[in-house]
């Protein structure tokens, strides 16, 4: 595991772990998010950024927008420096997400002035792709705004967490995807992890067979999803 | 330093620095926050609190308010629990902190609808000395709206960083007290550590006595606050 033996300091366990997991992945040829979902400015989130998206951190990490661009260009800079990307938490998906970001100031709710902010930091970094390395956080259980928010942020790849566990169906997604099907990676966690804990998977496999319950859960969620990207 | 031994795991070696600083404040009789900035929901906020509020944990943590309640009750549920406290980012003393903190919604900033969530949230949890357990980071610098926010939040202690280097004068913080006197903790950071890199401090002692240096410059700040917080 690469990613604690370059490192000259002593390494805690959880720290480790994280970083083995990250090194696996990578040695896979899987992309790594990091959902640290960090906000803090000057030297503090600099550092922040030089170990998240340094040669042995994820390929993108989430962020809080909440202290503003401050928080917010640390770490745009290192992901333009390392070739990383970026999810600003814009319109989360657990259920207090409206107490502060569907306030409506100036008639917009604060998660599309959060979307203009991501969209605005953005731009500078499109490359050809037509994505920026700034994305956002779009709850897959906030369908009622996916729509709008993709229309705010052209440039932002959306990551769209709570698919399955959470309660967001592929139909509650796609409206994260643009027209060709591109611009929206939607996360399930606990719902691929523990798949054998919950009906159908649990039925079919069991505990002992618990690697088939992920991999049929994987192939369910991906057939839902590309029946709604793709119509 | 016990922080350190009664940890089963490895622990790396920046969090070992942290928490001996911790262990070493709470031997000498000191208080100490941490300014981790934590914001998120459900497991992940309980491994925080857990970790972060535990008994090798500092006395109180700040937290960001960006998701709601969901990502503030498991830190006022943990601090409960362990007579700890929580400062709860409400308005920053960064420059780009007016982008999304001071959007007016329904009249009043957005700061302003964060405070009335921690008073909501701290109210169950307000001790014999009148304060509750979850208090505020109001910026030192940010004097114009402390006076309406220290109303707001009549149960909250305010933590005011921004002192010194950031700018902030005693006269900036006198606002955040209550008319006796209490109900603010005024932080500088640089502005102490590094007392001997700046006037008059560098004149007066130079890098060899910067401990000299240090404590001066923590008198003159304890004697300017002195000075407003009982006029």
């Amino acid at each position: 595991m690469t990613g604690v033996q370059t490192c000259a300091l002593p390494i805690s366990a959880g720290l480790s772990a994280y970083l083995d997991t990250i090194a696996f992945a990578r040695q896979s040829g899987l992309l790594t998010i990091g959902d640290i979902k960090r906000g803090d400015i000057g030297s503090t989130a600099e550092a922040y950024a030089q170990a998240h998206l340094g040669p042995n951190g994820a390929d993108a990490v989430t962020i809080n927008p909440y202290l503003g661009s401050d928080s917010l260009l640390p770490f745009i800079n290192a992901a333009a420096a390392t070739g990383r990307g970026l999810f600003i938490l814009v319109k989360t998906s657990n259920p207090s997400a409206s107490e502060i970001q569907d306030l409506v100031a100036d008639g917009q709710p604060i998660y599309a002035h959060v979307a203009r902010l991501v969209e605005r930091l953005g731009a500078p970094h499109v490359d050809s792709s037509g994505y920026s390395l700034a994305g956002a956080v779009v709850g897959a259980t906030q369908k009622d705004c996916a729509a709008s928010l993709r229309q705010l942020m052209p440039h932002a790849i959306i990551l769209a967490p709570g698919y399955g566990a959470q309660g967001a169906t592929a139909q509650d997604c796609a409206a994260c995807f643009h027209p060709n099907g591109l611009g929206a990676v939607v996360n399930s966690s606990r719902g691929i992890t523990f798949a054998w804990e919950t009906e159908p998977y649990k039925s079919r496999f069991g505990p002992s067979r618990w690697r088939e319950a992920i991999a049929a859960a994987v192939i369910d969620m991906k057939n839902s999803l590309e029946a709604v990207r793709c119509p």
